[in-house]
């Protein structure tokens, strides 16, 4: 199973796609989408979707996996990451695409194995899981790690805690996406 | 030149095709694109963004106006609307449509003739402008305004502003797209 993970965002919008065989994940490709700043807002959204089109037609993933995005103390910025997610999303589901969202937290503690680990925790824990020959930018590290997470089936693990299978949020943790008790 | 406006939001998505030859106005279609509120997100993006394809496939526009949201008292919200609008320009910008972008108040001034209109004030007009039998329903109402606006050469207006041919904006007013000593 290949997936395309995505780090939306105006400016930079990261992607990594990885291949998942059995336990195993391959580091496939990563890098950034880039949107000119001089430009108007419908040119950069033309930009993201074009570029994430790009990207599928390229790779042809089996499946995508994004970065949830939160409301920003600039209430300004919130609305210019949702039209970002937006675009980036449309690509995904025109190409039929499944595509399932993970918070930051998600992503942390499918990666590194706790909710507060900083971006160069994230960035050197995706280069070991993937053993890559460098460290990868911060944008391209996190749709990396979006990927990851879906791989490791982390979305299992949220359903479970939903069904309240799990009622006590105390007796477990969850390392690398996989549930420690 | 046929005129697409769209009036963005996550539950609706108005849209509207108006003709303009020379100075008159023509109505074509309008309507809305809803999205299953029970759906996960990037589901809902994909039927504003297949709706708002169909529409260009349909009536094959010559351009796009779209109205500008705004930061909405709930930052949650305003990352909705802006999801929903990201994915209503993705379809627009995917078609090599030229998008043009009016604020709420630009409408209004254009359509009504001041920034404070109410809501059924602007149904009204858009009513008249067009020769409807009826009233427009509300969100149909906005995508046909802010067709109207961009077909009233408003941006053209708000480029002499903005290149202080016009220095005071106190000596003029917009009334109806048209500039008002």
């Amino acid at each position: 199973m290949k997936i395309l993970g995505i780090d939306p965002g105006l400016r930079t919008t990261g992607f990594g796609i990885i291949h998942k065989k059995g336990n195993a994940l391959h580091y496939i490709a990563s890098g950034t989408v880039k949107t000119p700043a001089e430009a108007g807002l419908p040119l950069r959204l033309k930009t993201i979707f074009d570029g994430v089109n790009e990207i599928i037609t390229q790779y042809r993933p089996d499946c995508a996996a994004i970065e949830k995005v939160f409301v920003n103390v600039n209430p300004q910025s919130t609305l210019l990451l949702g039209q970002a997610r937006g675009a980036a999303i449309s690509a995904l589901v025109a190409s039929e695409l499944a595509v399932y969202e993970f918070t930051a937290l998600q992503i942390k503690q499918a990666v590194v194995g706790h909710g507060k680990a900083q971006k160069k925790q994230v960035q050197e824990m995706v280069q070991r899981l993937l053993s890559l020959p460098g460290i990868p930018g911060s944008d391209a590290a996190d749709a990396l790690g979006v990927a990851i997470c879906h791989a490791h089936g982390f979305d299992a693990i949220k359903a479970l805690e939903k069904a309240a299978v799990l009622s006590n949020e105390n007796t477990f943790r969850i390392r690398r996406g996989r549930l420690i008790r």
